[in-house]
């Protein structure tokens, strides 16, 4: 089946990234091996799991080796979204040992970070098992960072929110109140439908249940539940499942790993949870060496 | 007392990242806002601490602002390094409502992570208390938000390593692997000295204390116990105050926040830790706003 | 009422089109009025409609005037979407006759251009009246003058459809080639569905009145008609507004100002057209100079 | 015989506008053939032309598939400044038949306008046919293209006016209302002749026969006659032959395609257009594909 | 009498260098300043000229400063172009000492390197007085700075050659031998005059009288005589006079201050060296604080 | 033996100043060539000493040419840091006669003052000869180009001060006196030592011995000398022996090769050399071609 968790060939920025991690690491040169290493000492490396995850990045990890040194020999035995266990090889390196130990750091910290967005996805995603529930993702991501890590929550098993405030409607309570009047719901998802273009679905945020039956009788694609309980998103779900069978109904607020299993178990159809990017750590992967003499 | 803890003017780094920010998260335009609130709308907003932390990167947060639209009036009234209470304000803005509403992720999102890593800084120094310690930063930052989040750790009560590979000479197991030979300790010091600029201090990692001792004899400045067991730490703190008391002892690998007392207490001078940056997650703040009519 | 006709603050994509634009046209400086007019000359100039139509881009002409001169003070006396006679006002400028000099080309060869867009979109939108078609842009736009030309459209009256390949799925002719198979259309908006955000609207190019039956059957929320005659698309409107009637039908290829009448009469929702912006000519404006003495 | 009309290697203009054209157009990634289409799929494709006209820009397409994938194998069956007709393939293509489909628009939206100028300038040329008139184009270009659009004039067979305000002196008419007195055609002459480099030629706008002698009189080396009906056109000729023979005239404004032929029976040397290309339309030119399977 | 030494308001490329050499100098960040001057002290600075010279960019020396910090007041009191002694005081500066510091270096460097252009170039002018020979600079310039430094040969009162390969035909040995045959003076111009844009001059190189009077014959613009001798010289001018009164004749090849009086005493009208760009030393110029206590 | 003088490939400095340095010479195309030289001729290069010196740049220039055109081939036959005679040959060329040509500028501008920084370098080290004194660089160097002046420093066999602000403290008179008080150097050296970097070596510049005394027993690790004469050079050489022979001594101020030798014998570790980067002279290399027939 195909799949749209690959890096876009056509725009550059996830190589700017790139340039912009070797820049402020490398910058002047690292010193320390120019002063250490021979120039033609080269070297084999393993990239190595140092505990269990969910593997992203592997291939923006080959890309920053290859942007220190074309020389150097990447092959990922690991692919994107592929669950790896504590000790498992991700990949092998070689090449000359500078450009190695040049790139090491850049290339960690980017596939540590994107495999900890996938890791923590995964967890939230198995623990809406046997629902229809998806896990997905909100803007609260990395600065920078926005593709890769939402492409970490692909491969973590989640799906994605919008990619930005340009490519989707989601009238929050901020939007609601500029409208004002006693149909802000209402007001608002028309205003929007009217203006935005015709191939954005409109997404509402809502608290209570009136504003969630204005919202489906005003035809919003999507309704966004705001820190509900999990008895008014049951609710909800049946008022939806009335009125307006096709529309999404996506939980937010307060989303907690603890609370997917209730949360799902309501029939949301999304829930979709910041943590997932802005609280994920470090997957703990090594990269460990052996100079051919 | 001065402090080096303040962005930059003459670079524009860290103006590079808001707008790469900017870039993803706004695109084409905030489609939502543009359709539901008029122009004219203006807007008065509060930055809230959810969480108590330590308050890092509010300079940079109205920079976004003042990226975004100059005629958003932006009033700090915490400063960096500032410890803030769950419910503190941390700052007052006006502004028209489209402008606040559109910068409002990007802001939070550099807000929170900054405040995330200086709050986990201070909390790695709280544990030194009584030591000689001092808590230190790595090189497992975030691509593209080093400077940042090094000065948050200097926020946090922390203090720097290194910015990057061309500022320290820092020789670790690698680098003694490609010397090779019966003492590489000593030859590797040696070749660093005669080659690196004057105005940099050699610091070798070491896994033994005969290698310290190795490294103490050959006038290394800093020497990093890497992996050490407190005992260890202990005796190796005991022989270089024996032997050359000027140079620092540097604690790194497997530190987590528990262990941070032990090891404080062997006498070390440094302490460094990755977790400062590469797994701090977000501290919570919003942004609450009340529209002007 | 909002309008999101507005140039993103936030992002600078169209100040980087004023920088590019100036850089070819002044490069190293403008060699005939640094050697005839003296510095301390200054000029007051006037922006003239050569020809009737519709204006767009006033604000980028503004903005260009003041990259170059800071000094340059700029009136619009039109706004952006207004429609103007032959010889009005557009706006009056007065400032360093040097700068005024350098700017100008450059200012009217963006201002001719998106004029000429949005005064050949009235055109097109004039002839729907009377019905609910709308005029919609494709992205046969001008390299680098994406998002001006589209709001320039708007300008015009019409609408956007996506603006570019990440924020909407269309799924046209190659890509049913490429998912084969029996019930290619069905197939195709099913994959799409499952791997796309849950925020996008699947669209599906049909060249049948079968192919838009399994459209309309899988659940499509928009059907592009491709190279259908009048009666073809009567038809398909029928068929729509039995099965489907929230589902929108957008008229495709083979568009020109001639034929919008009669397929706009069909009941289709849209009609995109390429030569509101791939053959749009320029809009004859003119700056007119006087100097102070 | 050498010519003057190939992308200089050394500087990345062009390039900067595909990346500038593929950013915009693909952004985060072709949802569509990323849903639709395997990974795997390879394809073949022809650019075709839908009308006659004289190619330019396919350079610049190869370029725009070889940055988006460079698996895709290009082999143009025709060269820039070829007439081609209706219906003949111009280039063939295969590769990754996902590459292929993220490519496609932006190679047509660059190639078509390129070709639309060179085609249209074809046309002017021959209008000029048994003259000595050279047709060439002006300042008037799209933002971000003047450079390959002044290389599709020299594939029409036109010639190239100055590339911008710093390769050329031509005094205006506001330029000699700055000199003022009463001989600023004089003035203006020298004041350019005195200070710009002596590399530069010296051109002048005149309005008035009178104006014509006086810029003969003090040396000009290209002479614009702008406005002028015929007769005076051809009096200029005649003025020119008899006083400085090696003195080139411009005809300039107002210039259509239906009046070169008796602006060229004048006598001058060159007629500048803005039509060229502030008024080409996109030649009408398509990618078919067939997927391989 | 207006001038064209004026740094073109509309294009960044001297802003570019300011932030390039601002990076590389300040980084992330003037830790000597910010680890001993506290943020509230304020100091008035001088700039002093050490040694007497031409001054060229005191208004890119104030964009350095100002980039730095937007509160330091610059007071120029000598002007581009200006004789200074040693000791004259050029610029008065007050604000924030840690600013002034920080911005000092980089000021200085791009300050005391186009002065020293200048200050040389004066010298070679001095050494042509009573004839009419110009010296003009060549494209032997510092990467990055060949418009700055252009336009400090301005200052010291020489002129311009061609900025660079785009805006003028200069025809060398290398292009003669490239077009080959027994006439290639003849047929490279011929060549160079029918593709190149028709503002251009047609500049050719030539080593002995033959070449000259081929080139004079086929109707070059200007003639550089590549290492001629003073008598060929004079020869030359000679032929020149007699043949092609309006032809320009340049001097290059071996060009030092000591030769210039006789070469202009020659009659040649330009005379073109390298040195003015290439080796130029800096002018001694100092910045001296006073701090505000 | 290892040696840091080597291009970082991690980072693209350098690539930018060759793409800056080739935008402005060649712009728009280098319109002799094309208009000369048939693009199917080739040409064989070869790089000549006109003078005697020490290479720098001969990678560079080699990228330089790869950038033009990846079809050129270049066979360097000298290395970084080599000293070559008047006539050597430094590298062999061949490839397409036009990109040679379009390249040859940029390349010799570079090439020849990095190997002018190299020889003025080795000049200065050769005058310290059987001192233990090192000649070290400055931050007066070439905006835009101070990596590669500062390597082209060590290949003259000098050695490098700190790159910039960023990776080193150097307390100067200014700082001084922002401290204030009775004993600033040491003051000054204690608010360093708490706030920089502990990887951080700390400079004081000093002016009189009872400075030097302050610094040395405050722990500076190195003393700048400022402007000593050598008796009193000598003088600092013994206290600094009798109370902290670790301590680096740097003698700077009014520096000139005629002092070196006299400076080097008073025992001074280091001397610092503005002349050695900003009044180093181009080095004379010529490129002489041979076309392919």
């Amino acid at each position: 089946m195909p799949s749209p968790s690959e890096l876009p060939a056509a725009t550059s920025g996830w190589r700017d990234l790139i340039g912009l991690a070797l820049a402020e690491d490398v910058g002047n040169g690292d010193i320390t091996t120019l002063s250490t290493v021979p120039a033609e000492v080269t070297a084999t490396g393993v990239l190595l799991a140092k505990e269990a995850g969910v593997l992203s990045g592997i291939d923006v990890t080959e890309a920053v080796f290859a942007t220190v040194d074309s020389d150097i020999d990447f092959g990922a035995t690991c692919a994107n979204g592929e669950r790896i266990d504590a000790g498992a090889t991700i990949a092998r390196l070689s090449g000359p040992a500078r450009s190695l130990l040049t790139a090491e750091r850049t290339a960690l910290n980017i596939l540590q970070r994107l495999s900890g967005v996938a890791t923590v996805t995964a967890r939230y995603v198995a623990a809406t098992e046997g629902t229809r529930a998806k896990i997905v993702d909100t803007r609260k991501t990395t600065p920078g960072m926005r593709m890769l890590e939402k492409r970490a929550v692909l491969h973590g098993g989640g799906a994605n929110h919008r990619f930005g405030l340009a490519d989707g409607v989601l009238i929050k309570d901020n939007h609601l109140a500029a409208i004002g009047g006693d149909h802000p719901v209402r007001d608002a998802i028309r205003s929007a439908r009217a203006l935005a273009p015709h191939t954005m679905k409109i997404e509402v945020e809502v608290t209570t249940l009136d504003e969630l039956d204005e919202a489906l009788a005003t035809g919003a694609d999507i309704v966004m539940l705001d820190n509900m309980d999990t008895d008014k998103m049951t609710d909800a779900v049946q008022r939806r499942d009335r009125v307006s069978p096709g529309v999404l109904l996506e939980a937010s607020g307060g989303i907690t790993l603890a609370r997917i299993p209730e949360i799902a178990a309501t029939g949301v159809d999304l829930i979709s949870a910041g943590a997932l990017t802005h609280s994920a750590t470090a997957l703990d992967i090594s990269l460990d060496f052996a100079l051919n003499r």
